[in-house]
């Protein structure tokens, strides 16, 4: 227990700043371009694709800017940030030959950058959560809305994000059908805000470390799995048909155990590394072209 | 005319909180619900759902914080409002058999809930218009902006609040079509501008009275006789051809007669409540589908 | 050399208020008007036009506010200013017979006003540049984007303006395929930016007079040659190749050539003025139908 507490109060301090905040923008970006018609944007107008590129790495920040009537144009002004975010942009968009998006599409590689972005999640929530408490005492709405707003930013402006690449899609949006990632910072500003107005008996740091280590545990299987059912879709099914008489159409559970073998095979027998990446990433294309953010 | 000053200065004073706040979400949730696809929404996506509903409740708010850059999250911190709004969302679209919308939909009800929400819209506007004098001093044309943003919210921000159910009809909105509460608001809005600024020889409290009074009647007048002529038309078609040679589409008054007598009838020969009352959700959805806020 | 920075410095101190001001809101309303199905709406909804010309002649203090986080009203608390542009709106929509708007139309005075309005471009570059600065102590990018957005305000906000008028091309944006005038604003930004920040050997007031010259040269040149190549587009193509591997594809230069001599032929052929100004507002449409902010 006591070394629980020093692991927890050691992960609390961890500093985003070069690895996770890096890892972050690398795994926004590969997502960015692995959108549809988004490599046509980068050839077409390189200042479009920068734009909705840094949406993705800065879309929370920007979302809870505006909820909060700040400048939204304050992400521009740290300027390291963005000149990493603006390195990782130009590496995975126009590095000669996709040398640098196709080895980022290496199963491994991207699982570990995947991982680290996770941590940048909580960390998000979190500052959104006492951000809006420093300001609105005690209005737990208004603390859920902002850390949930941080926590899933690019996702929630997800039909602006496309405006800016010239396509629009409005008959979807991530509050009509949310997401994993989008569900998972819904669950996790809940519960930083619990934290927060003490209805949860559980110290901060314990928080951050167990609700980080679930975020990195679900978001690994399921990309190993190529799976996109969510962990809480039990719960939400249950709830939706207790309290909304929802009728949900589940996502069938049986292919998923057939993808998954065949792309073990793949991966084991040894071919070449070109082919290899190809084959990947265009699997992971299917999984991960719903925003991972 | 001391019983006039009298009772407006009363009336003036009355506290809009439990009663006619209700009456506002009430009226609200129900035309949020006529909307065409909108329980569609409301079994897919409960989130969506209780998010499009908070735009009507609280669109005005919203709208005029974004224009004051004041936090547009700031509505949330009310928890008790949001508590009552919420509950009404619920009931009305999720109640067992769908009961508390049947029994909304019956006609006495229906006009009694829409009279006290028009109550609301004078307090709205003339806050609007407070809150922007006392930041813009005497900037008359930010004074109406604002006035008219609280009191036609929900309806200047339709094509926004479609969105989030993923509706998208950019050909209509309420700039372009004016539907007759968003033209009553803008009146509104201008009155209370120059009481405000001393150009109307009127106290404020009489001309709350006189236009809270012109609201109800207007309003109920049109719910009874199923008439959506409002009663600036021949002063705007007037306005219009003499200013701006338009050549407005007039909409025909003939069918409305025949619409007021053919329901008439069917309100007096007692049928059993349960029909009669899907006969006049129907009849009531073609005049308020128009969004009625 | 002393008479250019007497010069400069007398041009620096120029007062944009009656002259210059109205010759920018005369060419944005003009432009306005000549977008696909202005006149429809000016017709049906004289509220949408409006609001969609006041967005032309102040887009860029609204998006920069909003970006600010100031409140976007502020422009409608400088009355004298909304008067002037409603004034040209209402000649320019409204007067009888088109008779305003078939004056404007005649080449002289469309180059004039014109070349007028590209002076209030410098001065809303560096007023945004200045903001900026002064809030966000040197963080450039910053200052870049609120300078672009100032100086190009009317075309980064085109997809909402049009949507004020019921129409939506989410195919096209400014970012997505730059016009001249949003390309210029950018690069003003940057050099605007760049002297603030003293990274250029060159006087803030020599610097506003330089570029000023500039923007009028371009732009009387592109309009008397009907042409719409910018003169960045070898820098661009080059810069394009080097860094982003693009392929644009460039607007046939031998058509330009043919458009001037039949244009020079029929300004010359001394025609009677009502269709001579029909001719020239005919192709004048075609040039500057793109947005000219």
């Amino acid at each position: 227990m006591e070394s629980l507490s020093e692991l927890s109060l050691q992960f609390s301090q961890l500093s985003m700043f070069p690895l996770f905040d890096a890892a972050h923008y690398w795994a926004s970006v590969m997502s960015a371009r692995e959108q549809p018609g988004a490599l046509d944007v980068s050839k077409k107008s390189p200042v479009a694709c920068w734009f909705s590129a840094m949406l993705y790495c800065f879309g929370g920040g920007i979302l809870s800017s505006i909820m909060l009537a700040e400048p939204p144009v304050t992400f521009l002004s740290n300027g390291t940030n963005i000149l990493m975010a603006s390195i990782t942009w130009y590496l995975v968009y126009y590095f000669p030959s996709d040398l640098f998006y196709n080895f980022s599409c290496i199963r491994p590689i991207r699982v570990i950058v995947a991982a680290l972005k996770e941590v940048t999640r909580t960390w998000k929530i979190l500052s959104g959560v006492t951000q809006a408490h420093s300001r609105f005492q005690d209005a737990w709405l208004v603390m859920i809305t902002i850390g949930w707003a941080k926590g899933a930013g690019g996702g929630l402006i997800s039909n602006f994000e496309q405006l800016v690449r010239g396509v629009w899609k409005p008959e979807s949006n991530e509050l009509l059908k949310m997401s994993y990632p989008v569900k998972v910072s819904l669950v996790g500003a809940v519960l930083f805000t619990l934290q927060q107005t003490q209805h949860l008996p559980l110290s901060r740091n314990n928080l951050m470390l167990f609700y980080t280590l679930f975020l990195i545990a679900t978001k690994v299987q399921m990309m190993l799995t190529h799976s996109s059912t969510s962990p809480f879709q039990p719960i939400e099914a249950a709830l939706c048909r207790l309290l909304f008489s929802c009728h949900q159409a589940q996502t069938p559970v049986n292919e998923k155990v057939t993808t998954t073998s065949a792309d073990a095979k793949g991966e084991t027998s040894k071919k070449p590394v070109e082919k290899l990446s190809a084959k990947i990433s265009k699997s992971a294309q299917k999984t991960e072209a719903k925003k991972s953010d």
